[in-house]
């Protein structure tokens, strides 16, 4: 932790040679940060793309403080929801970047959650072959998810995400604060990444996430703090490994298998990710003691903590053929065989190679 | 030069670490190429992405040779001409691609001239995230430019190769058998930009044009595949040092920036894209000249060569604030200033940093 002003603030890194760059957390950061983008972008300019709700609460305060570093600043308002998450709203958002004057020495700059964080990204990545690119995520989902691995996207009408680049940031700037105005239950869908990392990579962080479940829920910030910095650097090194996602990368599919066809199937309406991803999780944990890949209790504890979350561990009620056909079309399907994410012990998980229906087996 | 069955052909490595691919040249390559495909890419599916007329001419040929190589592959048509190169066209494509099943292990191949290129080579760049992607190309022009740099995007509204990426191919395949068809205006047109590999970076090269000129817009082997070989190797030289655009691949505008400003000017209508480079080159020539940078004779020189191309050196007669407010659009501008291309000498080119005002002086 070091100081900023009356602040405390930590720094995680994410080693990805020239790609590399820093994650700040901390609390008061959006008005330190102007400074900090000037210096890692060396850019003159900042088109800071947010969407209505999170715009008026928070963006007074970071084109502020990028004016006060020299740069001309610009507040850029894209459509809220993953249904604007598409090739037209890029478009859009394309005229908005050529109607500023922005050139490569324009700094693009996501102000909101995963939403925004995507399609401001892949704006970023395609603009001109590739502009600078920041996250300043104002979601506990996006701060501990999005923010890590580069992954930037928009939905087409066939489905989600099936467009899209790996595009670095130069820096992510999480403030903490921001999440005072998060509904309760979107900060329990953004703990289930947080648990995941946990039970992907680290048996001692998931036991300290369930000494203080409750005071991560309640953004206690002696709890809250560390538990977004742990998620973070265990994303980050995974990542670090296999940037391009092409082996270990995976694991951080866990829970999202059938997550996904959770959510495909609720046709997004209903759900949150990190709601379908904590029901994902919770399969994955029985169907690997079920498997005999993983000791008995893995799944309880699992589960338990989940609950306490207040997040949900059963699969949503569904035909299992709707199940089947769901997980055929996930889009990392290699073949008909899927990379399924199984555990083998609180803090290790590992790919297993399954037909859907050895996923979910009739009667199982 | 290797012997393939009864033909002969060179490659050309362009070295850039990990996303290194080779640019095999020759004749009856397309009937060979499926093997190699399948070799570099490990992919199962192939989705060859042509135009109507180049299709109906050569996409037989590659299927058969993907097919005999194990792939499942499959025609994607797209509309021709740079008009649609767009992002609807682009979403078109997306949606064939998903027709066709393809996933992370299907090679997008483009067959066909620079636009079928770009839009193909972005849809590979951005669907899923990116798959693998495979060059063919089929006029002199894609040949010597498009295959060697890993630039793909399509135009936006306002502008042309707004949006796009930066996505190497696995390996491009030049069957110079596929030139027979292209109108002898366009075979000038592609080698405009074979004159400017000479002129940046080998006056032996440029000396050897000199030489054999009219021999290689008739197609003669003994004088083509030289050619196409070393302009190849020229601009594979220049990106592999400097593969993002930072610096030294600059020089590969040489001519570009009077050639925008001209095409945007004709509203990209009644002229080629390598007529535009040719006025654009011999016009850097003469102002290298009047500035004083290189010595007196290279522009001589240069239109002289390019005239006996057929290829057209004098500027299209637009008012000068028309030129003016062209130059300022350019998306390379950083700034006000523009990184104007100028010559030393024949073989040698720098950038230099100049306003619009001072490229197109009042009375110059």
């Amino acid at each position: 932790m070091r100081e900023i002003g009356p602040q405390r603030f930590a720094t995680v890194p994410v080693a990805l040679g020239e790609r590399s760059y820093p994650i700040h957390i901390g609390s008061g950061l959006l008005s330190w940060l102007g400074a900090e983008i000037a210096r890692q972008t060396k850019a003159t300019r900042a088109a800071v793309v947010t969407v209505p709700a999170v715009g008026r609460r928070y963006a007074g305060r970071l084109l502020r403080s990028l004016r006060e570093a020299g740069l001309e600043a610009r507040q850029v308002t894209v459509r809220d929801g993953d249904t604007h998450k598409n090739l037209r709203e890029a478009a859009r958002l394309y005229d908005a970047l050529l109607d500023f004057g922005a050139d490569r020495s324009t700094v693009v700059v996501a102000l909101g959650g995963g939403t925004v964080g995507d399609l401001a990204g892949f704006a970023a990545a395609t603009f001109l072959r590739g502009v600078p690119f920041v996250q300043v995520p104002t979601t506990l989902l996006a701060m501990v998810d999005a923010s890590v691995g580069g992954k930037v996207g928009v939905n087409l009408p066939r489905g989600k995400n099936l467009v899209g680049a790996f595009h670095q940031p130069r820096l992510v700037g999480i403030d903490v604060d921001t999440l005072a105005s998060l509904p309760v239950r979107e900060r329990a869908a953004g703990l289930a990444e947080v648990v995941k990392a946990g039970l992907l990579g680290d048996a001692a962080f998931f036991e300290q996430l369930e000494r203080s479940a409750e005071r991560v829920l309640e953004l206690e910030p002696e709890a809250l703090l560390p538990a977004i910095e742990r998620a973070c650097a265990i994303k980050a090194e995974i990542v670090a490994e296999d940037e391009r996602e092409a082996g270990r990368r995976m694991l951080l599919n866990l829970g999202h298998t059938l997550g996904h066809a959770i959510e495909a199937l609720s046709h997004y309406r209903g759900i949150l990710h990190g709601e379908a991803v904590a029901m994902g999780m919770a399969f994955a944990a029985r169907r690997s003691e079920a498997l005999g890949l993983c000791p008995s209790g893995v799944a309880g504890r699992v589960e338990d903590l989940l609950g306490r979350l207040g997040l949900p561990t059963e699969l949503p009620r569904h035909p299992r053929r709707a199940y089947l056909s769901a997980l055929r079309v996930d889009k990392k399907r290699r073949e008909a065989r899927i990379q399924f994410v199984a555990l083998r012990a609180v803090g290790r998980a590992e790919t297993v190679s399954l037909t859907p229906a050895e996923i979910l087996p009739a009667g199982g």
